[in-house]
């Protein structure tokens, strides 16, 4: 017999994947959470039929969202993480010393539950000392937060389903609030190849931009992703993602990546004509 | 009726790209040949049950493989192109008023033909007084050329079937003699993320090292290729990629891109530390 899963990423294409098994199936209050056992990815976790992570490419999302941030500004120390329940974004976040606390706020248990007992690959830092889980809506968490955090990574699944808040003005609002006056914001920011996934990078950044001085986009090659071209959000109240880089700094802490260097930090920002046009065509006519 | 086109990536990964028809279908002494007219991408070309290109994305790598050895010489004036009959890399090389000679070498005629019956958005340009079409072997079209061209531009299918012979040393022996002292050879490289094509990116990239003093890769985001993540290998007897390109002077040209940009240039030579690792690492093993 043979097992794919086939993910429709827009109704015209398809990307499907050999499964050897099922590993775990079960519908939660917010969604259908599956886990499947691969031979070209290893294991794969699916959220309402969306790929969330496969264990052969994880780490270019979770590299990217939080080194960037980290080599900005080596001094955070007080973390904020939206969504995430899979634990890679804290596995990352863990391995600075420097950081001192990490809020992690995932609206759904059962994820959090599913990804310790099957994922340990990327959620084996969630019993760090330093991490602090919160099951509870991102959007009503950060509400009424003021001046706390030195940095708030929004890990968000689409903004369809649950996730649906956490791409709204009063959510990025309040996530502004909610940091300190030299706070980074990092927003996943989906794609800009399809149309669906192209609302939602303009949605983000339009909402993102009102609100912070500083507000840049930045971009990986994540293969397992719809088109493979992912975007992420840098915004901050006082820090520029490239001005403010020490590369000298984070070298220095000796930290092993897979993805994320200090040259690539650079590059990543530099985004296609097309993408470019897109973001500024879309901050003038709305 | 549903029809999908679907592509194996690897033995373990499927992309499916619905169709509205089969516009053209042939074989030829080479390769299987198919034209699918497609909602998501528009007309598509597949050789040999791989796409070659999509209307949708084919200007990511055609301007990818053109104007950055075009930008770091602006005076290049006399180009060979091998493969690539669909016509895209030569439509982009005609927007250079500096450039005089277009030698293009396709194995296959009947390539060629297609594109220009069915294809006019990428082989429109074939008929440009500068260019001159080689019906022939690339490998036995360089073999004796000597001190002849500015720039070549390897833009071939991948290395098995009738692209194979151009992924080898004598192959690219014969490139580095064709090349003038100031000559630039761009390479496509296949990609690193699934094993087969990482190792024809070794391949290349090994081959090219012996041979050219200077020798960089570079990326772009290309959603209908295997993985998405696609690299291509520049080398030159004299131009360094970036600390040769003048952005200036490429600017005042004019031409207009949907990809490419000048800082995009510089970014894209930064890569993931993964595929850094795989290129030294092959080259000090091998």
């Amino acid at each position: 017999m043979e097992m794919w899963y086939t993910e429709e990423q827009t109704e015209n294409v398809r990307f499907s994947i050999r499964c050897d098994r099922q590993r775990y199936s079960a519908e939660s209050d917010f969604q259908r959470i599956e886990i499947f056992s691969t031979p070209e990815f290893g294991d794969v976790l699916v959220l309402d039929d969306r790929i969330m992570l496969t264990e052969k490419d994880e780490f270019i999302y979770h590299e990217m969202i939080t080194h960037i941030p980290m080599a900005v500004n080596p001094d955070i120390k007080n973390v904020l993480v939206i969504g995430a329940g899979d634990g890679g974004t804290v596995r990352e976040l863990t391995r600075y010393a420097s950081i001192e606390n990490i809020d992690m706020v995932e609206i759904d248990r059962m994820v959090v539950d599913a990804c310790k007992n099957y994922l340990g690959f990327v959620s084996c830092a969630l019993s760090d000392k330093r991490v602090h889980i919160y099951i509870d809506d991102g959007l009503r968490f950060v509400r009424g937060v003021d001046n706390k955090y030195d940095l708030i990574i929004v890990d968000s699944t689409d903004p369809i389903g649950p996730g649906e808040g956490l791409f709204t003005s009063e959510f990025y609002g309040n996530c502004y609030n909610a940091l300190n006056s030299s706070g980074i914001l990092v927003n996943q920011h989906e794609s800009p190849y399809y149309q669906s996934y192209q609302r939602a990078m303009k949605l983000a950044h339009k909402k993102i931009l009102d609100l912070f001085p500083i507000c840049k986009v930045y971009q990986a090659s994540i293969p397992t992703y719809p088109s493979g071209h992912w975007l992420f959000g840098f915004a901050s109240k006082k820090f520029h993602p490239i001005h403010d880089l020490d590369k000298a700094k984070w070298e220095a802490l000796g930290i092993k990546t897979k993805y994320y260097n200090t040259r690539l930090h650079e590059g990543c920002f530099a985004l296609p004509t097309y993408v470019e046009d897109i973001l500024r065509q879309y901050e003038q006519t709305n």
